[in-house]
């Protein structure tokens, strides 16, 4: 089986645009608020969720920290909602993400995301599990809760991916 | 115009139950996901959000740093929505929150959350604006888009409050 290495990229609104979010204070529309107390930088995610039941969950996902080399052996995916990670110690983590082509993922690209930086993966966006980094991190997760089978998963047969280095390319 | 002294209580589920959820690992279901390579705290706050056109936001609020003594002059509440706050560089905040009494908040209560500790604040409870604690600092918000008016404030008349210290009584 053959193994192919990904450059990771750093994460950016418009390279990321294809499979979701990046939630960042950077760019975002800010509007002053609580008699100019606090900025709020507003509506930075599509929670979007859908199917039988369907409410919106927030949670706290605790990961173990991955180092490279970092196998790519599956990715997975949501049908019926968007699924949002923040990291909560200012961590960096890795974003793995791909195209869908025919009903099964295409080749992966790697975010490398800053501990200021949080993705949402938009509905039915194939992704790898979270990737920690460094050290077992904390993640406040917005999904989907309800009624129905919301996760899709597919292993590489032909062919697995490598994340050899973090540095960006 | 009297100032009556607000003591500080530590953040508990239980003594928060009345105004909202805690969001926090600690007490919470956990489920092994991904492999067993993360823990999933699941469903920690209950998004609540109605309305025309309702949606949820995912937003992050950068709150100037307030320090005692703080005064409370006025509360808000969100008619359409819940309102969920986690802090981002693990800093402690204080949630002040009221019962309802007849449409007009009752005498506040005043609760210290740890860095590792959210809330989230019921659709249509009493509450201050984000106070952050020590400096600027920055939250993950979980409110309500849509239309309609969701604020609605009460500024205290015949007496403030006033929280003279942090620790708790």
């Amino acid at each position: 089986m053959s193994v192919e290495d990904l450059t990771v990229e750093p994460l950016t609104r418009a390279a990321f645009a294809p499979f979701g979010d990046v939630i960042e204070t950077e760019g975002a529309q800010m509007r002053l608020i609580n008699g100019g107390s606090t900025e709020r930088f507003h509506d930075l995610a599509k929670v979007d969720i859908a199917g039988p039941d369907a409410r919106v969950l927030v949670n706290i996902f605790v990961g173990q920290a991955f180092s490279p080399p970092i196998t790519i052996e599956m990715l997975e995916r949501h049908p019926f909602g968007s699924q949002a990670f923040y990291p909560l110690q200012a961590r960096p983590f890795l974003a793995v993400v791909a195209p869908d082509e025919n009903g099964v993922p295409g080749r992966p690209r790697a975010f490398l995301c800053r501990g200021d930086q949080g993705v949402n993966y938009g509905r039915n966006v194939w992704h790898h599990p979270l990737i920690a980094l460094g050290e077992k991190s904390a993640f406040l997760v917005v999904d989907r809760g309800g009624a129905g089978d919301n996760l899709e998963e597919h292993f590489f047969a032909g062919g697995k991916f490598r994340i050899a280095r973090l540095d960006p390319a």
